[in-house]
């Protein structure tokens, strides 16, 4: 999407590929949204240490990110033979896999990969159909997340006021993002719209990525504190909620997404205000069988505890804000049932919860 | 309450009167959770900055304060006759009651210490009963607030998982606190019960003033983000939540309090958790016919758009934690029907939001 330098407007995606000089390129996001900056990493190791550094986060971003990073290691093999090539590729594999251990983007992306280099019978076939492959991953992405847009846009009304949790937006894919998908495609269509971004704490994703985002797109905006969305709720300033999801249950509709989204969905229904969640096909789970199995990652209490930002001189911090000698409670997930969803948006259209089961040789389900 | 400094427990007020010296003793609370500082305000005009500049906060404490200043000021009053006295104490009050101007706890307290001074003939009469209405007045806060935990503590069952949002605690009273009441007695009966602080953005007085409350009672506590508890409730890991009220509709059973406490009390509904709200007589409003008609202050966005901690050198900083060029909104309160409330503590029992009305009488009611 747009992001302006300088007073020069450019269009960027959050994660790219110098085929030439065999480089991912991404944008710096340990810096938004005080400072944009691009990196380049040199080789597959370099690319492996930008995921676990979290200069790259996102589920999608991250996948397209292993996804690159296995072709630029593919690429760089300076080696003779098929053999030897594939156990190279086991180490870049290796590598990429381990810098997120958790997550399964990078996973999913690198099979699919490696099964299309398979059909290249000389090392320099596969490395050209790994960079294919790896293009197309990220195009796939993009795709998805375009016609997430396309679906969702009819949902935000002229002169609508728009409430969202936390970032699922270009940044945490390779461009356009999933919630913010219908929020862009919407504005494309001349349709002026306010966004109110809960700030989403602890991590505080909402109040900077995602209203960084905004900001960059032109789109008008208020940051809240998550207790705010209530309030604002009963005084009729929110029509519609549009969220992202990290899981979302294939054969129950229930969401596993940011810390506080359950509670905005509550909200929601309290006062009848449709609530949707945003999702690419690659993150709905066809197996597990209730929302009660998924597990909650409980994250460092740091998150809770105290905040980052920039002093007045613009130099990054983590200042303590909570008391000294307390401890926290941070359960970074919540778990948002079925009912209280009115629907998710698919790149396939858009479902109620308990339809995705009934639509899922549309949506992905590859299984039996 | 007790507060441990350099390893040795000691029983603070949050205000307190050096009648010898003539001085009004404040807890530096801007300093807080990180240090621990007593202030003495050596005059009237002193007293009025320390309530101006937000040394003391809370409903109760500023009460108090101006209390303390105006036998502060009627005291060092050196000139003769009760004509310049009563013109000295005009003046008194006047900048104590500038130091807040939305407050009405410091009006309604000078208000009734004027009355009961001009008992006195004498300008040392009068004197004499300005401290002594002073002393009444906090004297006052702190059996209210006793009583709070006298018919609260019953609540808190041992074992029990309670929340709490904000800082209804001692250091927004003279002592004790109200939605802090039925813990500290509670814990005071020998029960043992765990505490999740919400934080309470943006200002944080949960995370930073609850939580160092709790800590230095030693009751066992963990923050939380604010956007934690919904999921919490979930689980099964809240059982009751108590909050504190800054104005609590006597007609309607409705109460304002700190923005978030509307959610909380929808999550509980959701979840059959009793929602408990704890008030002195002060606050509860015998006029307003509806909660719609609570004037909501919208309060400065830098303190959505930042965050106050102390960085590693334990110097207090500001960080911007939001997106440069972006805007909050930042309303201060909200309200909370009476359909989610489960009971509200006062001193003179627990009742449910509607009966108030109906028990005006034993409840501070002095209109028709």
């Amino acid at each position: 999407m747009n992001v302006t330098v300088n007073g020069r407007t450019r269009h960027y995606r959050t994660v790219s590929f110098n085929a030439r000089h065999n480089r991912v390129v991404l944008i710096e996001q340990r810096l938004l949204p005080h400072r944009f900056k691009l990196v380049e990493s040199p080789d597959f190791r370099a690319t492996a240490r930008a995921i676990r550094d979290m200069i790259v986060r996102g589920a999608g971003a991250i996948g397209a990110t292993a996804a690159y990073g296995l072709a630029q290691g593919a690429r760089a093999f300076k080696g003779r033979g098929v053999a030897a090539f594939e156990k190279h590729l086991d180490r870049v594999v290796e590598t990429l896999k381990r810098a997120r251990p958790t997550a399964v983007d990078p996973v999913n992306a690198m099979r699919q990969m490696r099964a299309q280099m398979g059909r290249g019978a000389t090392v320099e076939e596969r490395q050209q159909l790994a960079l294919d492959a790896a293009e197309a991953f990220a195009r796939e992405d993009i795709e998805q997340c375009s016609e997430i847009g396309r679906h969702g846009a009819p949902l935000i009304r002229n002169g609508m006021k728009v409430l969202t949790h936390c970032n699922a937006g270009w940044l945490a894919f390779v461009d356009i993002g999933s919630a913010t998908a219908p929020m862009y495609a919407a504005q494309a269509q001349g349709k002026r719209f306010h966004v109110f971004c809960d700030e989403t704490r602890p991590r505080c994703q909402g109040g900077t990525l995602t209203a960084w985002e905004l900001g960059q797109q032109r789109i008008a905006h208020d940051v809240i504190a998550d207790n705010a969305a209530g309030h604002l709720m009963q005084r009729g300033e929110i029509e519609i909620v549009i969220v992202g999801s990290d899981r979302t249950l294939g054969r129950t509709g229930e969401v596993a997404n940011k810390i506080g989204t359950y509670t905005k969905a509550v909200l929601a229904h309290r006062h009848g205000i449709p609530f949707y969640v945003a999702i690419p096909l690659s993150t709905i789970d066809w197996n597990l069988k209730s929302g009660a199995d998924i597990p909650i990652e409980e994250r460092d209490e740091s998150e809770v505890l105290g905040a980052w930002g920039v002093d007045e001189r613009g130099t990054r911090r983590w200042v303590r804000v909570g008391s000294p000698g307390s401890h926290a409670r941070n359960p970074g997930f919540d778990v948002t049932p079925a009912e209280l969803i009115t629907g998710i948006i698919t790149p396939a259209g858009i479902f109620k919860p308990h339809e995705l089961w009934d639509n899922r040789h549309c949506l992905g389900f590859s299984g039996k």
